[in-house]
């Protein structure tokens, strides 16, 4: 069983999707296994960071503007490498481990949708995968 | 069973390995669950982007190349701290949803293993796991 | 089962858990399938890198704290989300395959935890899943 989930993004923004996460891995049955999260985009990623303060997420996007510029030089024809290039350093999936029918965080962690690439209706999956 | 495939790199070029993880994952016999994709060397590492424009990959070398340039002050006597750097940012694996046979894709998403440091004889392992 | 480590870090320093990950292993019985490493803190997280000369390691933190500087503009309270960033650049997680009751590393490679922010008391957990 896959679980899909739909989103409407903004540019360069996180969008917590915790609580599907903890609903997919529920429903999945699973009490004790890992849970993949997987994004199929290729300007967006998913990962794991504070959420408490909004500012971090925001902060981080901030950031990574900042180290990852629109490099005079890049050839890619849409215009948008900066936004391929920070998919690939984020990552396309976030994994966790799942006990007692949960996802394993700290207590400051949640899992974002990262969109790197305008505002756009995207998915992402969750697989679960028990131990036994 | 694990899969082993090899290849033969060039010095900052993401080589699709797409074709082979597919035919890793059909061979498995796996039809549903989760796929590893694992790279054993410490300046190299695997990604997923577009499959499409070949200068998608090629700027995204470009630019982790900007971001991460060869700092003065590193101190390893090989003097490729800069490939082991991108090794850790960009990943040493990809996870991915195997779904019907098939590992889960986006239209535009390929993978690929990226070389940070010369022209080398690199492998990587596929390994399947069923979801039951 | 999950297993839980506990370590005392040094701030931008990895510390290597390759012997715990393996003795991990090793405890869990499992023959071949894979294990997930997690950090469930949000100024930290795992990497996989060269484990002979010391110098890469405290290359790759010098890098990433040149490429990641303390951006002026950043909001977070804590005024520590250049850590946070990092954290979500590096990964929160590595996923190793296991094979013959050890995880697959290249010769050349160890599984470290990455200390982006202070002298703290930090965790991670490792979970190995069978592949039948």
């Amino acid at each position: 069983m896959i679980f899909e989930y739909t989103l409407k993004t903004d540019h360069m923004y996180m969008t917590s999707i915790t609580d599907c996460v903890r609903s997919a891995v529920k429903k999945s049955g699973v009490k004790s296994g890992i849970c993949v999260v997987y994004c199929p985009h290729t300007t967006a990623g998913i990962t794991i960071t504070e959420n408490t303060d909004s500012e971090v997420s925001s902060d981080i996007m901030y950031g990574l503007a900042k180290s990852f510029p629109n490099w005079i030089g890049y050839k890619h024809y849409e215009g948008n490498s900066a936004a391929h290039l920070l998919s690939s350093v984020i990552g396309a999936s976030a994994v966790l481990i799942v006990e007692g029918c949960q996802p394993i965080l700290g207590p400051l962690q949640g899992i974002y949708f990262c969109e790197f690439y305008g505002n756009q209706r995207r998915k992402y999956f969750v697989k679960v995968i028990a131990d036994k």
